[in-house]
């Protein structure tokens, strides 16, 4: 499995169960969404502007994609719908086969721009890992079969050591 | 990561913290339980008795363990604790490096003795595969640190390609 490949199966739409264990005092959370993957082209605006953005040559970005969210957690009944979007531009490293930085123009822990870097696994596993200024974040996703995918992802202390919070999502292609 | 050291970091206490994804109908389901490793020793009579059963020469049996476990979970309030235990005995392939049969007296999905597939990936999860008459499960474990520890468990139907239920554990070790 090559980025390509995994970018290809991940188009879609999929719904999203996912489970969230803060870790410190021993919480559950419940999150039900819905997610879309839509694949964008090379040369598509916000694409040249995120390589622009991190001083990447565009001609080294492969199979970018749109992603956009929508779902709703049993942690707060009162909150508003957790929704949002995102644009992100896989860069493959030219000198090591099935790994390099994921451009995207927000990150899952902060909402600033972030890049990170992946590695695909020999098993398929995508693994991402983060930096932000004081967190850090690490997600693995894999596929049981083409229509159903596994993700789990950490949020760690930006020192590395200390996971805050552990999820874990099970999402099933709808279309 | 041999199994040796696998099962070395794994002695111990763990807190867990469990959520069952039932995928057909998207239910939660929250486990909170305790969970406690010992080693065994290699002529210790369970594991002489378990080698026997499986026609396994006992001399090929590395770090064997005990398992038990105690919990509740939020999908019957009315249920009686989940409580069990049992006894299992790695046998690495002599052949092939960080992979081999996982014995034990008693599987997850079934009550009855059931003998796993296990494969260590270069990145240290452990990986273990069983099939049952009717069902087929798939453990992974890995370590986020010595002290903690994500568990993902599907349960598949026996042809292997459905998955029925996926869980995610986060364990901390406690002592």
């Amino acid at each position: 499995m090559d980025i390509s490949q995994f970018v290809a199966q991940s188009i879609g739409h999929w719904r999203s169960q996912r489970s969230a264990h803060h870790l410190a005092f021993s919480h559950f959370e419940a999150v039900l969404s819905e997610i879309e993957i839509v694949a964008l082209p090379l040369d598509h605006p916000e694409v040249l502007q995120l390589c622009k953005a991190y001083q990447v040559d565009p001609t080294m970005a492969v199979s970018p994609f749109h992603m956009s969210w929508e779902g709703e957690s049993d942690w707060d009944e009162n909150a508003a719908p957790i929704k949002g979007s995102t644009v992100l531009v896989p860069v493959p490293d030219p000198q090591v086969p099935n790994q390099g930085k994921l451009l995207r123009d927000q990150g899952y822990a902060e909402t600033v721009a972030a890049a990170g870097d992946y590695v695909i696994q020999p098993d398929g596993t995508f693994v991402l890992t983060t930096s932000y200024d004081r967190a850090a974040a690490e997600e693995r996703i894999w596929f049981a079969n083409p229509k159903l995918r596994f993700r789990v992802s950490l949020i760690k202390t930006s020192a590395g050591s200390g996971v805050v919070t552990a999820s874990f999502a099970s999402e099933i292609k709808t279309r």
